[in-house]
């Protein structure tokens, strides 16, 4: 779970030579008691000592969170919930729906395609969220028409969506233009922000059609609803041109961030050519591995950190306004937008 | 105008905390008698204070340009004609003429569909212009062919063009890929070198359709006329394999340059990647706002030393070296294909 | 034949005046007892003066290279055979079949259609190569499906293609996505692992088509058989992503490494940022130009020694890491995917 690879590497190949793996090496091992740059046995054997209870503790405590908002959508094993991740991290929770998981459980449930978009509406309506997350990019692609699907169209979608379960006997798997655009739009009339799955992922991501520029005419439509980026990268200045030119679009870099380890600097300083400093926004997309959570945190502190830094000592920018920058990227932002007291 | 944005940030959001917005604050306040690093409330009334005439004097002085190449085909507002601008920075001024702008202007004026060809290639070929402009980039995107249209083909779009605008009764609008490549190519019969938006631009811009690649086979089709491609940004690696492998495509990254701010020297690296020294120009892009001229030159001449004065620190180039290509991309490329005295 | 240019520059435009041609000065003349940095004119007149076998001998020598994979199907001149290469080198030499020129002389040798698939297979398998490389991204670009195509398609396929060949007296020419796969397919039956060309290369390359994400799909189908993605500039990022997803992707920067010059640096760390270090190879693209053998190793040494000894530095990883990831990188990775002894 390190990286986004489906698999472990061919013979020959660890997963723990990449970035991220010395990234961990280096960070990692101090939390557990051992030196930096373990070997990845020792790593693992000290690992399973301590357990999973005491690693998840350390790890959560070391990313010095103030808060987090966790999208609860994707629980393919048992995970801590966001009241267990908050206590683990001593920090305010707070959940993102993932609109797709909604549909498919209504669908799911066996409501009648006449009657799917009004349950869905409704159950997304009283979701106490803070946002809302769409993984279009994992389905249909973001090429999404800025256009509300009407009624009918939503209807058709859905009948399809439960024949489709009914026919093969899985449960049923949004993958269809008209639904993720419905979902986006049911999260814009319950007033919450909407998170964008964007470029890198795992496979089933298919990046060609994840390219932020593909989404510009449903960015559009919203506004002025915020849309939220995830990720981004390789499209990461793509996604830094929308947040300069459409006002209701922020950005983050997350995933990639711990993925890049000694290179994450040079991310968050191409994430911040046009990206304006008051729509970027710290997030670790940290899933499954406690240590995600510590790395994303450290590796964006140390990146953003040493980009505003060289640009005081380079005379481009204040002290003041270096700090003032950070405060606004690494906490105020995320505040101001998701609502968060 | 800060920016590429079309509108001011939503609340919580300005755009002076962007890389453009703190260039401006360290490089400007000085030209207007201000500590550099002033704050905007403070900048803008020294610069009402001032008054426009004083400020646009300052900095277009300040940029100390030699020779100005003006698109005057964007006029909004009132704005100052090629030799106003020049008299202000003390340098010759050479019109661009926008190719759009003449066809509009052709179908506004209620010639009929069979004569608009004619009429619009003897304007351009009697044009006093050292170049012209497509913004096909803006309307059709670049995914031009690179056969000549047929007068048959040109005549019916111009019919087109001119019913659309007597039905809706707004201004003929160019929008035809027929039509973007008929101007292409009467650019090219008057002898004039051409310039294509390529890239960053105003949201209208649809980044999606902007990527230099898509302009290959008219790029090679009207070889050898110079084509030059403008701004480029996120795809100015792309424009820079462009500039290699064909002999006619020259390439800059005007506009992302001073939006880049303190970024922009990595910027120009990048573009100096692939891209023959011969075929790379300096430009600002500049349009509205006079503070724009001045960092465009500046930030431009920093980036462009600072990377020669690398190389000449690290032994990969010689002094001589650096002062020639700085001579050829600063000055003499754009001498030799604008045809310049 | 230093660039990827198809043409020499227009007038005032030199090739030398490049990211590599400033490399080849600065690198090259010391090997011919020039002094470094010496002017073009000189060098070559030195170059003529020790003739062709000198300074292909010197070159070979200098590039210090233990073994050669080399592709014999591009041969428009005179061109020594990979044995006479690995004598130069003093290196072992390997052979890599290309894919389209086996279907090219299959299809010139008169061969009834239904025989077509049978005798390129057999030629294919018979074939005493370490590798086979396809150039799909030359002919009919990297977008090809998953799916091996039937006995059928491939007969009907190169019927096409040798009645194409017969009306037009031009010897034939692979340009079908049909043939395309089916050849990737003929090269995994015999168990050879397949290079792909990727992104940059001369302009027949078509860019556009040449993103390593257009191949996702064939990737995926061809697993566990090795993927070689040749070259990938500037797409270079998204081929570090299929190559930490996918087990049987391996990458490397040939080809760009040289041409970048003083900036291959930053390329080689583009290119480690997601791909695992057991799946990045050294390789040169070097053809026709014994310099480019030279610049190729010298430069992706330099470069990769940097990356690794700024990492140690800053304490990112420790110097025996580095020290594996070299040789994973400049030799182990090859010899394991390509079984050399």
């Amino acid at each position: 779970m390190l990286t986004e690879a489906e698999a472990a590497g061919p013979p020959g190949v660890s997963m723990f030579d990449t970035q991220v793996g010395f990234a961990l090496r280096r960070w990692c091992p101090p939390v557990l008691g051992l030196d930096a740059h373990a070997e990845p046995g020792d790593y693992l054997a000290r690992r399973a000592e301590l357990g999973a209870a005491e690693v998840n503790r350390r790890f959560l405590e070391a990313a010095r969170l103030n808060a987090l908002c966790v999208d609860t959508g994707y629980t393919p094993a048992a995970l801590l919930d966001p009241p267990g991740l908050g206590r683990l991290a001593g920090a305010a929770a707070y959940e993102v729906v993932r609109l797709e998981s909604v549909a498919e459980q209504v669908a799911a449930g066996g409501v009648e395609a006449a009657h799917f978009a009004d349950e869905v509406r409704s159950r997304i309506g009283a979701w106490d969220a803070v946002g809302a997350k769409s993984i279009a990019a994992y389905r249909a692609g973001l090429e999404l028409s800025g256009i509300r699907p009407s009624e009918a169209e939503v209807t058709g979608a859905a009948g399809q969506l439960m024949l489709a379960a009914e026919s093969t006997g899985a449960p049923p798997r949004v993958c269809d233009e008209i639904l993720h655009r419905f979902l986006v739009w049911c999260a814009v009339d319950a007033g919450l922000p909407v998170q964008f799955h964007v470029g890198y992922g795992d496979v089933d991501a298919d990046l060609r059609r994840g390219d932020p520029l593909l989404l510009i005419e449903l960015l559009r439509a919203m506004a002025p609803a915020p849309a939220m980026l995830l990720h981004n990268y390789p499209f990461h200045r793509q996604a830094g041109y929308l947040a300069q030119v459409l006002p209701n679009v922020y950005v983050d870099v997350g995933l990639a961030t711990h993925n890049l380890g000694h290179r994450s600097p040079a991310l968050i300083a191409e994430l911040l050519e046009l990206a304006p400093f008051g729509k970027v926004l710290y997030s670790s997309d940290a899933f499954g591995l406690a240590e995600l959570y510590h790395l994303g945190a450290l590796l964006f502190r140390h990146g953003l950190a040493g980009f505003l830094a060289g640009g005081v000592e380079d005379g481009a920018w204040t002290s003041r306004d270096a700090e003032r920058v950070a405060g606004m990227i690494a906490s105020a932002n995320a505040r101001r937008v998701y609502g968060l007291e």
